[in-house]
């Protein structure tokens, strides 16, 4: 199948999935399952449940990752649910609707993200179930990807640095925890869906930080270049708040160069892995083109 | 043992093992580590620990469920840290002592509380991989009793109720979510550690359900009734808010007959169990007289 026909079937899967595999948005208490729904179904480019599904393909096991692509997916709209608040980046723009403490109210954007990451965790423990060790390693996966080294850690060093100087390093630190991680993750889960060796699962987990590094670079740049209609967030806020992004350290040649050279480096990681893996490598190279 | 020394071994036991499982507060980023500790630290009764290591000592296992005990602990606290949030019950006092996000600030608070929530279920992933069935039915157990039909289904519509008119029944949702859905968990996460049989285990949850009820009653007397240097945190903050209590829809003597109520139930329950149970017998009857 050409590459943009597949990302579209794994995109509509993991929205079915999605669908299936949360609680509809009328279970009591009604208003904290709508918001969870509002900002899961706000759509985006589900890159990384796309990346779940596409790591286990390649053993054949893109139907049995569903689950992990959805318990991702959870735990990517929780964390832009928290940033989007007003203590955090308090912005009212996201996938271009009303972040979810515009379209709700703050509390319930809390509980709406504190919902999503539990349940992240509910769907890996009861899906897979049957078979408990690859059920703890996903859990053991997306735990320490998503925590207080990683995603969090990448969230609270992101809000530390603004207004205060930064080096290529630190920026580079930031992105490593609050994008490449779970990037790397998903890459990851797919692979141990698929029962993938632990050396390729490794090599997935190398190929999604310079993927993750790469993409986060890619946004910073979008930030201070596109429009807020093609970004479906607002643009220009990274130089508003005086974030530490790689186009404030090395302005926007200097970052361009970065994405270039991270993607580079995906694409000869993701050329160590058997087979031939065409989905993955249109995939890394589209996302550094990208426009939104 | 005395209950009373009993106690206080399990809860030095269970003190221990979290600082032994947590990040030390040094680690990168260290604003954030040092919030997670400051609020896993201020110590408070340690109800859920105590009760995780009390049902797994049933069958001798109180040693193997200290990681299972702070994952709990972890859970309830991050949801205390959320609850105090200006969007939320907007509270400066917690065990007597600050609130995280008074003594750091809101967006750390946010951020050390969905770090605290992660990192639960990375403890439950790495402390019980190598029994791997053991380890997914305590992440099923914990990530649903924390979940958007049980705690933090309670809290939204705790929020809900405020100012609107309530009635028993709905104040009984609100404490099965917010309260006895963890303090059950506790119980049955002790009972799978030990090794439990299913009728065991759901004897342990029917008491958990009880005796949670019975806790989160007393603590709306308690609020009611109490100071705020005798209880920790800031007292008479129901009326104020206009919270839906069991004080506001029984009146105090009708809220400590819901108490005895549910008391005797859980006693009820517990003397269902095999074997003697005279420390969770006694810890029962304690939390019915408590003064804070």
């Amino acid at each position: 199948m050409e590459f943009s026909a597949q990302l579209q079937v794994y995109r509509h899967d993991a929205e079915v999935a999605l669908d299936r595999l949360v609680p509809p948005a009328a279970t009591p208490p009604a208003r904290l399952h709508a918001a969870m729904r509002y900002s899961l179904e706000a759509g985006g480019k589900r890159l990384r449940p796309v990346l779940v599904l596409a790591a286990a393909a390649r053993n054949g096991r893109e139907t049995e990752a569903l689950a992990a692509a959805v318990a991702i997916e959870c735990v990517h709209t929780y964390s832009l649910i928290h940033d989007d608040l007003p203590a955090m980046d308090n912005d009212d723009l996201r996938r271009g609707r009303p972040t979810c403490h515009k379209a709700f109210d703050e509390a319930t954007a809390i509980l709406a993200g504190d919902a999503l990451l539990t349940h992240a965790f509910a769907v890996l423990a009861s899906h897979y179930g049957d078979r408990p060790a690859l059920a703890i390693a996903l859990v053991r996966e997306l735990s320490v990807a998503a925590g207080s080294t990683a995603l969090v850690g990448g969230q609270m060093e992101d809000i530390a640095a603004e207004k205060a100087p930064a080096t290529r390093e630190q920026v580079e630190f930031i992105h490593a925890g609050k994008t490449a991680a779970m990037i790397a993750a998903s890459l990851v889960c797919g692979g141990l869906v698929g029962g993938a060796p632990t050396a390729e699962i490794e090599a997935l987990r190398r190929l999604g930080r310079e993927l993750g590094l790469a993409f986060q670079v890619v946004d910073d740049v979008l930030d201070a270049t596109a429009t807020s209609t093609e970004l479906g967030k607002t643009a220009g806020k990274d130089a508003n708040a005086q974030k530490a992004t790689m186009v404030r350290v090395l302005g926007l040649d200097g970052a361009r160069e970065r994405a270039k050279a991270h993607t580079a480096a995906a694409l000869a990681g993701l050329a160590q892995l058997p087979g031939e893996n065409t989905f993955l490598r249109s995939l890394v190279e589209s996302l550094e083109h990208r426009g939104n």
